[in-house]
């Protein structure tokens, strides 16, 4: 807690208005925020934990410093899975995190990253920006005081690390594997033994043999983790995370405070950050793919029958958890945006991909 | 004109900063920016002209009434496909375009729109973001004294509208068609008579007889336009704008002249806008198609025949236009950029999409 309030120190409270104990000269530098922005990341995961630092310097650059953010590395102040309640409690400003580490306080807030069987990250961009997305985060964020914008997105995951084939449902048996989120519930449902880890412990938990499976990111993110040092098959494509949205996370009160041009650039900002991280990753990840083929590692796609065996799992998933009101009402919402939109895209985009492809054979 | 002298009037030059004629107390209100943004879209395109309009209110509320944005539809005060031009010579200072509307200056434009058979909504943020995208954008347009950000995406556009059936590379000899871009230029080589007229014309050039067929937006916006009214046969997908991208163009000057929070600002509030239209159209598209249908349309399906005459016509354009050092030096990192990410969405989301569709069927 040293560096945090050192840092804090120099504003007061976190937040220091005109006129405020710092400020002697109120008309150069009218209005200061200091934020500190946990996050759930390792720093060596630079478009994760680099999301969180672009940020900052974007937000610093747009309020010509009077916006100033401290981000830290899961764990290095709050437990990496621990910063909800950190920001919400309002011991700390702000978070950067996954939405969906949190559905064991409410199943619904899995909406907020990744369903499986759910949404790409072009429908889960409109739904939150055109569809009732962040009317309805906003409801749920409130209750613990918290409001959260997108704050980037991985795209397409993988399907995970193994060290055996997965060629049947049977394969999956008993199998110990990291898998957060609704997919980890239905991972287990298909008989797997679930454990959550943050990203940071996965690797040694692999090392050890702790774990005989894990899902973590995709190529560019795995491959920083060394994954490909301690698993041998990596299974395409994530059925669990076809697209998986980030939040940027404020303390409500605190965010009340701020005027509304402070809060309308952190949104922009926020915007910006949503695009920058997914386009990391559509540009890095396609590079660290090659390289892993070209370490030795070997590309599996999921049979059907283990595609189907997942997509019962998530059926069944789905019914306990409609069983929760917030669930069923974002369900009903969100479900029926994703319809309209696959029809759109299977009569459409997807025939162009199918074209293009064919010919790229 | 009048109207903007009026409103440029306030403001003595279009910019104005501390100590401005117009800023007795300057206290109060340091910094003072007004800009004109031209725009090529009937106002009546909500998606559109509405992102030009999302624009402004949210750069105002950002600078918390220092930027004001006044807005006009393409033709009020300059024709649609000329304010290029406009920025370009500090008549305006800004406009909201499709940069493909000026490949006729230089066939490079075509990139930061769409080129035949080329990126997705997803992809092509990536390049701009991630790639080298932006950097050569900036390279381009500097030598016109302007410089645009990504301003807004229409997502996968249709293949256009038809009062006769394409069966074959035949079906496509002589007809007069509305078709802009490169596209335009692969659809000529096809066989077809290319017009190019702004968004506003195309109704009543379809009502007269004028044209035979046209490729406008997708659902959302062609039947804003009526195009259900004046044509049979709906045609899907478009291989000419698998995305479109849309820019802010300003002029080069007086963007120099603003504080660099200024133009963070403005970036940050185009990253919101551009994702604003991509998510606008995706939530809208859907339910135009279903009600086009409920209308009478008939959607089609290009068969292969005539989507391998297209490609085979998009290759030779490509070719010709590869004469062009501009183009040739734009479309190395493109085509590069593209090609790797195609092999990794074929590997992986696109197998994911596979599965859900024919789950779905």
């Amino acid at each position: 807690m040293m560096d945090r309030r050192g840092f804090l120190k120099g504003a007061g409270t976190g937040l220091v208005a005109a006129g405020g104990v710092n400020a002697p000269a109120v008309i150069a530098q009218p209005r200061r925020f200091r934020l500190n922005l946990l996050t759930s990341w390792p720093a060596a995961l630079d478009n994760l934990y680099g999301t969180a630092e672009y940020f900052a310097g974007r937000i610093e650059e747009m309020t010509d410093g009077d916006v100033r953010v401290r981000t830290s590395p899961g764990g290095a102040e709050v437990g990496a899975l621990e910063v909800y309640d950190a920001v919400s409690s309002g011991a700390f400003e702000a978070c950067h995190t996954a939405p969906y580490y949190f559905i064991g306080k409410n199943p619904a807030h899995g909406f907020f990253t990744a369903l499986p069987f759910g949404m790409t990250l072009e429908q889960q961009n409109a739904w939150m920006t055109a569809g009732d997305g962040q009317a309805l985060w906003d409801e749920l964020n409130a209750r613990d005081n918290l409001i959260a914008f997108p704050g980037g997105n991985t795209g397409a995951q993988c399907g995970g690390w193994f060290n055996v084939e997965i060629n049947s449902p049977e394969d999956l048996q008993g199998l110990r594997m990291r898998f957060p989120g609704h997919g980890g519930r239905v991972m287990a449902k298909a008989g797997v033994n679930i454990q959550q880890l943050p990203g940071g412990e996965v690797f040694t938990a692999m090392e050890r043999g702790a774990l005989d499976a894990a899902e973590w990111v995709g190529p560019y993110d795995d491959q920083i983790l060394g994954m490909q040092d301690v698993a041998k098959y990596y299974y395409l494509p994530s059925w669990a995370e076809p697209s998986a949205m980030l939040g940027f996370y404020f303390n409500l009160e605190i965010w009340n405070t701020f005027p509304a041009d402070i809060q309308a650039q952190i949104q922009a900002c926020c915007a910006e950050a949503n695009n920058w991280m997914a386009s990391q990753y559509l540009a890095k990840n396609p590079l660290a793919l090659e390289e892993l083929k070209a370490a030795g590692v070997q590309i599996k796609h999921f049979p059907d029958s283990v595609l189907e065996a997942f997509a019962q799992a998530a059926r069944e998933i789905n019914d306990e958890n409609m069983s929760n009101p917030d669930y069923a009402r974002i369900h009903s919402s969100w479900s029926a945006f994703l319809e309209r939109l696959r029809g759109w895209d299977q009569t459409n985009s997807f025939r162009y991909r199918e074209f293009i492809y064919r010919d790229r054979g």
